[in-house]
């Protein structure tokens, strides 16, 4: 791998000089951050971080128009096998996520950087699984470690492997299912300003110290931190050295990368894809900008949490820097100037789908208790009925949930108003199948199949991690 | 015209004899309620009802496979008038809605009627206004009486009143906008059990008994009761005699239709349109079916509570029935077999639309305030986001409020694990608007426009209603 | 029914008065053209025409920005049947068609009339059947009268009924199928001026004096006349009183409405559907806008002739005047002025397919001789290809040829270039069939079913006509 | 880039023991054709071919199931450069072209190979331009020297350079137009039988021993040969070593690589894009499967011959045999059993394009000449129709010429039929342009911009040819 990327080195120096006699746009986006996937994640040529910070400097400058090239190990750095068992899942230390590529400082065509203020306009032009890597996977987090959008149902961990051929994807451990990937970044930001990351510790920590029982989410909640706020474990701060007293400081401060925020960062919209754009608030001088979380596919809330298809990969940007941009574009909803969202534009090549199962779900729990308007419940309650609909089919319920979260499924907010019921729906392409899966006369057919096989990689022994009980009003194996 | 009409009337007759003596298909579908418009609700040659209840009996029957002809009135039966004021809005009586055509019972080809554990399949071959009324309206309600999503920032009644060119509609009250309609009925639904109806009942009424401080919205909740319970108040159930001893009876256990349940009803889903199928589930004999509440279009969530382009309109069915469905394709989730939910598949027709303009929302309040994975406030933030951009291009924040309800705007749970912030985001059609409203290079350019006029229809008056104050963190005019 | 039909008309009245009052846009498109389908074509109210001329008189003006509907008989006015023989097809007299409603004088919103040299935008709102008549038929004419593009393979007459259930369509005589409506006139047209009628009649005239044998299509030429020029025979002239001496004159130079030509005409466009508009020249003053030839669902290239689902309809449309639009839009490509086409743009709501069968053709015919760069032979080829293909799945192949005729398929140049060979290609949506079309591995499976009943319907005796011999390289049943 | 290949066998060697281990499919797939574009095409690793020949050896085996790459030179083998004149256009030989990759032999699971008979499927499961190579080329052929759908009109060589960003392409010399490619390999085809190579031989040169005059497209023929012939010049035929006995035999007979033909070949369908499944017959043993002619972008007839985004590439592909498919699924349509054509399925990520401006042709020349039915003449006038229509934008009509060959417009034969007239169409998706091309009301507007600059690349000095006269009816600049 270090030969090829000499290699590649080499031949694009060779196009450089013919750039420059023959004055010429050069042929191949420039590769600024390169990854080398038989390295540890701290070992890579170009250091990468895991948390958010206004002082990561930069490791490298991209001239706004200029076409370039980043990147990314997947979100655990390698963590994850492609082997047997869940265990690498049941174990993983949350702490290390997400590695990201950059950050990256953004100049205009006369060198001068973008600004706080500005809009940085980021254009995905292409992207994908990294050459010779070519794999991914999806997960169910253990209940005590990560936990999952449905972790009251499926409390254990589960894996399942996905291989890739061209925009393709296949699991041995879910059969009959291929589809293709709307690939993405789950996480593009920039840079929070010294300002903005003091805002969000407060109102993460003010969170976190909240009795978890007014915060429960569809009335359960034992599987995860309520906020994951700073720590030095597992920090890695890109070019600011280890255990100095930068590092120190900072480590104590920068914000973890798991969830979105006002930068941008996590996230994981599905639709970010090849010729999407997306406009980000500049916080920092220069912008800032890192990427990583490469999913290969995604579906519309990622329920099982690790679910989208995770993967290296990467990404061929272009920049714009919108001077001004985020006061012209960007009106604050919140007490500050920052409190803004990026915004996007979704690309003209994501895979066509005509035909569409749809389930809907009530803000009526499990146990039969009404809720008030809760878009949560109603979602959960319609990922739950597609789950029993497609275990019919042969599926084992956790495979439908980890398919779910990671095929190209769409979660919508259909009704938001009609109390006491929200109404969501889950929408499935149904070409993903080899089969027809809509409701048929049964006309002395045989009905769906009783068992598909195999299932998910499970873990080597269960019941290692203390398991609280499952306090919801319906008992899943 | 009048000749016209007579002709195509008497045409009906000898197309009827036609098919008797060819013995082929009919040409045209059964009308099977016919609405006039000029008339009553309860003046309709054919009775309509407002309430879910068992025993409605049936005005019709169909036979499987045959097509025919549904006509409904608005859903508020013609209260909301197509005039300059928002008066009708802030005083409508909610307790009258919304008129439903119906039941039907729905027999096989050998006259038995579909039976409870059946799961009707309903095709909407065709849908429209009807003719003669080709308009409709959309409104925000009074704080204080029916609120809406975001009542706490816009709590003054406001309508829009919108008209059609075929498939295209627009709006005097929110210049610059033309789209064409994702036409669905916001309502279809079969009956409910009495077990049903009773567990419906009870759930709600626990509901309702709740402190409401517990069950905000978004932190907000000063619009309307928890649940809207039975109640004899202007309850119309169909053939049933208004203050018999029946009626009475029943009106005081008639569940109310603004919220979507087991049984479908209120769902709001705008997908359900053209070359669509419901797949219902079936608790009494025969089905009855009854739909309502067209809109011309709506947008994911129906923001403003009366959000959809409401007005009266025709559906042209047909429906099959899958013997022993429900126990087949529908798994309960909740404590007994009738916590189900209706299945769909969406139809071939949907308009068509490249470019989107995506608003993003994280779970941190207008305040500031994190919430932990509350999808609701995620959604709430990223309509926010799009009210305030998109009235940067000279619309008033209630033009956009008004217009995200109707168009057909998507709102997508994009993250729902990465704690504490849930990701929401609500993608708007650019070819609505008649110009490009995509964040731009200014260079020079004046910018966005300040101004469009007129705006929306507002009262004669403002103020009657107790108004209590907005308790959020942002004050909005 | 009788008594709601009453009803409706007597609020038109109102509407009118209302808007009247209160200056507003009307609710219901204004009905320009009536029809009734009880009535023969010369009896309707609105006298129709079936040539193109100058001065046809228009039967009524429409303003600018109006929205109105005009109605139209299908284009043989009545004359094919919903019966169970093909006879009325064998025998139809094709000097009288198209039956067209109009034309319609266009004027500005100060009365001033569309003058030649201006751009008439027409927008098609809305269209469909005529309500109780939702039916249609598509038919394979006999090679002696009307022919097709695959006469010399099926050169006797074959009709196919088919019935609407609102968008979609299906056939009794091709089961298995059933798809939605791509709904379109195949005729929108303005008035020629003298001028431009002179030329039409001099280069068809030219055309038909030529020798047939070097104008075959596809090396076969033996099923009409090469150019079909003017004849007073069945000819309708709207106002002008039939054989007056002003009719006289008018019809022995009135164009037939058979071929598209500059002024748009019969050009058979299956995308000109809901939501689309065309850019017609115009020649003369006011426009003169006549559209008829109303069909439910057409495959590219309409290959059978009759191909189209042809139907009686409505269309409701929008006009805009572009004032001086032809010089600023349209350049003649030819040796005046006049010589232009008209532009169009495609609407939002066509039906979306995912999956498509493709078949191809290259130039070299089925004696296997070898064509030059020659399209239609390719593109003859790529339908044969795919006729013998469905048919294979039970279809007889007249069947398939009359469904490839009316499905939306799309029939493309894919290379024009390539000497000797043109490639053309065919694309069907897999979706209109029941079942899974595609090639697939046989594994011991039985293959495709044998056959599928009924078969097209036929003539009461075949060989009334006399038949030239079938000069293909190929012999057909 | 030996040394980046090496890079990468080694990597593939280690991921092999892994797999071998682990027993696991590979991760990425297998390169059996690599290209080193800085070599010459007959210095490559693995030879190429330019003819079709059933003796041309395999170059290696593939089996079915397997995901394997194919990478390729352009079509002409790096003749054309990235430079400023057309010069190397105007003078290419067009004897050395098609330089293909293969064949390939595949076999199946047991090692048994593709039988004649056979169907072979073969899916695009990736593809793209090279890496480190990424830009292309589009060319108007001199007229004497190539030609082009509208060699009469524009019969001067120019070229445009296109440099790639991720999916979207833009030209320097055609400014304002930038799109996502539908990137398709223009030649894949499986080798000819003995006797299928007889027959191509026999029908073309009977073609070439034609009197040209009666065999013009659309009126004009001076731009070519009838038929390229097979000639030993400049003839490549893989592993058969060049000037020995067997390649003199076989030289003399191959056939030429330009035309599609029963194998597919140069079929240049623009769709055969990412996910795309195309079934080749299979004619000798092993199918022989061969590839080139990559295509970043390319419009429907290709019309300026070398008119799409030619480049060099790579294809990632999988293959199944279906055993007896020929005979399950191709029924001849001409003389022998070989007279065939393959069949091929669309894939799911086609760019999505909502909004079409359509230009119409109909079968009337330049001269004003009304032909029969001809619908090369038809799309010849969409085609001159769209480009005086878009040259008023401020393009020279070279630019449109050229851009209408490469953008993703779709060509349809609407009419072929309505005599004496076929209608052609050219639709043009409008979100290519960075302005608004629609037609517009004028009021006071400035109208289209008058220029853009620069133009296409020209040759240094032009006349070098022999130019016959242009013979069209219409002189264009």
């Amino acid at each position: 791998m270090i030969l090829l990327l000499g290699a590649q080195s080499f031949q694009r120096d060779e196009a450089l000089e013919e750039i420059l006699l023959r004055n010429m746009a050069p042929l191949t986006p420039r590769l600024v951050v390169p990854i080398d996937v038989k390295k540890q994640p701290w070992e890579q040529k170009i250091p990468l971080h895991n948390r958010w910070h206004p002082d990561i400097p930069p490791v490298a400058d991209v001239t706004e128009g200029e076409l370039f090239r980043v990147e990314m190990v997947d979100w655990t750095g390698g963590r994850v096998r492609d082997d047997n068992s869940a265990d690498d899942i049941k174990f993983l230390d949350l702490t290390i996520t997400h590695y990201l590529s950059g950050p990256l400082r953004i100049v205009d065509s006369e060198g001068l950087p973008a600004s706080p203020g500005d809009l940085l306009a980021v254009e995905i032009c292409n992207l994908g699984p990294l050459p010779g890597d070519e794999w991914g996977y999806t997960a169910i987090f253990e209940r005590e470690n990560g936990g999952g959008f449905l972790t009251d149902h499926f409390p254990t961990a589960r894996k399942a492997i996905w291989y890739f051929e061209g925009i393709y994807a296949y699991s041995p451990q879910i059969p009959g299912v291929r589809f293709p990937g709307l690939t993405h970044p789950g996480i593009v930001g920039t840079a929070p300003s010294v300002e903005l990351l003091h805002i969000w510790n407060e109102r993460e920590k003010k969170l976190a110290e909240t009795s978890p029982e007014t915060l429960k989410v569809c009335e359960v909640l034992h599987q995860r931190p309520l906020a994951n706020l700073p720590t030095p474990e597992n920090c890695l701060l890109g070019k600011i050295q280890k255990e100095t007293a930068g590092w120190h400081k900072m480590a104590n401060e920068a914000a973890r990368t798991i969830p979105g925020r006002e930068n941008g960062g996590n996230c994981d919209i599905k639709n970010l894809s090849k010729g999407s754009k997306v406009y980000l608030p500049v916080f920092v001088e220069g912008a800032n900008l890192s990427t990583g979380d490469m999913h290969f596919s995604q579906g519309d809330g990622e329920v099982s949490f690790c679910g989208a298809i995770e993967m290296s990969g990467f990404l061929e940007l272009k920049c714009e820097i919108i001077r001004g941009g985020m006061k012209e574009y960007l009106t604050p909803v919140g007490p500050t100037p920052l409190h803004v969202n990026p915004i996007f534009e979704i690309g003209p090549v994501e895979p066509r789908f005509s035909e569409w199962l749809v389930f809907e779900g009530i803000s009526v729990d499990e146990s039969g208790k009404q809720h008030f308007l809760d878009a949560s419940v109603a979602y959960k309650r319609a990922v739950l009925n597609a789950i029993e609909y497609l275990s019919k089919f042969g599926y084992s319920k956790e495979q439908v949930y980890l398919l779910l979260s990671c095929c190209p499924c769409e979660g919508r907010i259909s009704g938001i108003v009609d109390s006491p019921n929200a109404v969501a729906t889950l929408a499935i392409p149904t070409a993903i199948f080899d089969e027809d899966i809509r409701p048929k006369h049964l006309r002395g057919r045989p009905g769906p199949k009783l068992i598909r096989l195999p299932d998910l990689l499970s873990c080597s022994s269960d019941g290692h991690l203390p398991v609280t009980q499952d306090q919801s009003g319906r008992s899943e194996p």
